[in-house]
């Protein structure tokens, strides 16, 4: 397997990653992710209230919104607010967000709760909506956290830690964490959200030229497991500190 | 393998297909598609140009919306239309219809020509975003049929049938095709999307409650192997009718 | 009065007329309307209960909602929930829609009830807004008897039947259910609305180009009600079945 | 025919009617047209192009906007700028200004020119869109007027007077003319709009409770024929002056 | 200070003012304020409710609405309704409005209830938005007269008067009360609101090419001063009436 | 001058500031400016074409947007991309910001091209549109020689700089850079705009409950001057680095 990626990294290895929390200070979980050049800003709001659909119902809910700075990428884009409405694209990402990391939580144990996480891209180099994914759980472990320092849940409701990586065929050969210039050319792409004990939350692969083969699959699924474990093992230094 | 499911299928059984071409009177192609109650209209309609961001390149363009009756569901939806906007899931099945259906066709071999692909789903039981590609792949070749009758295009630019199908795991075992009464309590729901060569060409999978496993996964995409290899089959016969 | 319609039929002659209940299966009244080449689907959808304007005041409530699937026309039009409104002549018609059928009903007998008329044209030839409301009024009666069938409501609330047609002045000569060869070239284009007992419900009436005369006017209103009394023969015929 | 009208007006007889010119300086055609308590600035706004389906063609174009201050009624409606949208009366108002007064004019006379027609309530008893088009109509001759004395059109491109008058069944008898008192509460309201031969150019006609006969509808069509007659007398009068 | 004003007035010279109380009939406080060529319908409306972030508190509130008729300027502007969206400058003039009015009003004393101030340019010439809060305040007392009226607020809960008129540089020389031709031409336009004991309530000064000076920001200062005096004298002559 | 200022601040003392340019590596320009708390990123985007209304003149641009991250603030904000448009205060504001840019260059100089000023909040403690405004400058001044370097442009466009700070009447003092504890209770909050000459480019100045007097603004404008005299001093230091 041997593909010369634009970065250099080998087919295997993920770019560097730092996590830092309380990086803004008003929000109950404030994470900066940097995944080689991809920066996101992750918050988590906690509000003392659930929607409509869930009131009464004793139970909590998560749910995530995904934005970009117009000029987080090479090219600025329209603001969307300005636009007045998210794109399909804007959509689709935060309704992943939101799906994978409800999967980190016993929405019972949060009561009338409802946690928003904010995944705000500042800076784009591919990789944005897995980064999210990654940042959010820690932003969501710091808002539980706060929540029982202040003595409004009982118990421990995060059921497992959750992360997510890009994987993809590039050149014809499986790699692990695409970043732009890869991402814009591979042949096929494929989101993986895994939790801590490699159970699978969410796939989501796109043939972008060529079709893929199962194989092809296979290949990128052991990759993301590989990847995966490795932001899990990341987030869980990051929340010891 | 036993599971008993509510429809008593096999659990890689299929639900019963139809295809009715020429549906209706207007469209280069209309396509009824009915996958058991599940029930959509597929019309391909050619507009000689092509968007702004293609203009000019010699390249033309598929795309896709997609919308439901508002009464075609078990309670009445909101009609998108009044209230202004296109939901998240709307936007997100249409993207991934385009997407699907572009693997379908050699843009450059289609000239500077647009082909609108509208699924509309007038009754629904599940799986409406796989029937309408399924569905919509027959309206764009007969679409592309009446292009060639007419000598506005060379050649065939189709290169590929294209069908996908939904699988999942139901009560722990993985099922083909799931209608609504599986599809509202299965663990994983995954929606899978392959040329007739059994290439793949998008596949997003989702767990609803437990996670799963790379095993069920690929237990998964067999099911699905062999459902699209029946679907192909299905096509290609109401295409020669 | 000698004119060549298009279609070759007498002056006062209308189109063919079926009306196919249970169409889909969801709705409590679900009815294909064809009127020759135009066919809309006609739903009544119940729900227990109304409008914030009406909470508290014991009565129910009927409205309409009107829709073109894109390509139910010669060319493709924009699909209203994707440009997030809809034109003036949408809720022209479903307002129209509205109005006629609330004249069906004695609201008060219905309880706080709301009935939702959605009428979606998948193929349209001229007077699609008159054979919504024809349909609509089968969809109601089949909602109703659903509702008595459940013991929701006593005694029959339906007032009346309601039926409509189009006439116009072609080539100078009132004629009956103008198709679309006629209503885009007619010189008048009046829809009539009647009970089936021959009373005016609703009749808007427009000069495409020369003005009309009283005279005209009234051959005109004689052909409505001939062709309304077929209407309403076809709608008693249909709920026999 | 005896019925005592909230404003003991004969059951022919209409209200006072006041047109004053050059209400506001800027339009080529600006009045203020008061039909009893309703009043409504018209203006005609002259624009030197026409919209894109008409671009080439070599003719013009006339189109009409409609709007009600927000507290030109009883009490206090949102403002549709607010809300961000018109709603569908008004929508459905402008299209028929619009309709009717391109009935007063030869398009191709006008050259590639648009006239736009703002119709806007700053107090509302009843009858604003037929008072709308009286005054539109007198707006609309000034602004002709002004193209005229520019030399920018040859030759008189106005076809004939157009007024508009509401009818209606108050209290089981025809009347001219409706208030808000009458509107309210009338069995039957009618619109016609009519050009200074009687010839009808729009009729509409709807039942509020009960339906109406064709007797009933003949005679509000006598009434309607009479109060527009004078209604064009006073147009024709106000523009002399 | 010597500058030949295109109206030929003194710098220090404001445009004729007249104001007619009572101008519509439906409205609590229904105002016609011109100044020069400039007018605006101001409406206090009374509502016996207050916004959501208000309800329980036992008080009241003041809020402003600002709009202009399409053809109030030289050239159409097109319709806020029809665009779907009030424009930024709207919002920033209704905002201002609201501010200097509640300035104006004890909400404590007004109860629960809330007055909306609605301000529609029929004619421009300059200076809509600080005519608009003149003649807001001259319909506010009038609402707030009526409300006493009527028994349904104890005391006056009006504290001071409010007026606000434009003062600016124009080629070089502080002037007052700037109308069009000056506004657009001018080095610096600066909106003053006061009240009737000099207090400031407002500024908002924005140079438009140059900077401006201290100096000649008091010099402007000066002269608004001199203009709010003269409103507030005008204001209280009009509600003597 | 005696005021215990939440912050401990003497009346006079603006809080820390930094200014880190290039934080982000796609926009020409980038800066993250701190003001205490207050946390803006500002970047500045070239873009080479104008607006449809300067096409041809040869001149170019610059505009300004702003936003602020849904948690920059102490309790969560709706996301205005979301809710589908921005609220009257970010409309206000982005204009103040791109209409105080804009004073700071020659627009003839600049050529067709656009500069986009993006100023997004990601942490907010008061200032936040002073502080926007501060930073875009060096943001622009970034942007000007990247299209310098690149020989774009001929000559400096640059005329001044521009700085901007909010000043105050706390508990009865002036006071200079009201920080969110400050400006929540403040009796008047003034905004100040202006070059490195001291001339003013904008003052808005708002009482928020009692009025102020002409000698409290002469006194803030007298702090003003004070703080933007360092700001463009720090700005000026940030841009030799």
């Amino acid at each position: 397997m041997t593909v010369v990626r634009p970065s250099e990294r080998a087919y295997d290895e993920k770019r560097a990653l730092r996590i830092t929390r309380n990086f803004t200070c008003h929000a109950e979980g404030s994470v900066l992710i940097e995944m080689g050049n991809t920066k996101v800003i992750c918050t988590a709001s906690v509000q003392n209230s659930v929607p409509g659909f869930l009131r009464g119902k004793g139970q909590g809910w998560v749910t995530a919104e995904y934005g970009m700075l117009p000029r987080s990428t090479g090219s600025r884009m329209d603001r969307e607010a300005a636009r007045g409405k998210q794109s399909g694209r804007t959509q689709e990402i935060q309704r992943l967000i939101g799906r994978s990391l409800r999967a980190a939580i016993d929405l019972n144990m949060l009561g009338e709760n409802t946690i928003y996480l904010d995944c705000d891209v500042i800076q784009a180099d591919g990789g944005t909506r897995t980064a999210s994914i990654t940042g959010a759980y820690v932003a969501l472990a710091d808002a539980v956290a706060s929540l029982q320092a202040k003595g409004l849940i009982e118990g421990n409701p995060l059921l497992q830690q959750v992360a997510a990586i890009s994987v993809g065929v590039y050149q014809g050969v499986p790699v692990l964490d695409l970043d732009y210039a890869e991402d814009s050319t591979a042949e096929t792409d494929m989101n993986v959200v895994m939790d801590d004990k490699q159970g699978v939350i969410e796939v989501q692969g796109t043939a972008e030229g060529a079709t893929f083969s199962r194989a092809e699959m296979n290949a990128m699924m052991d990759l993301a497991e590989k990847g995966i474990a490795e932001l899990v093992a990341a987030q869980k230094e990051a929340l010891k500190a």
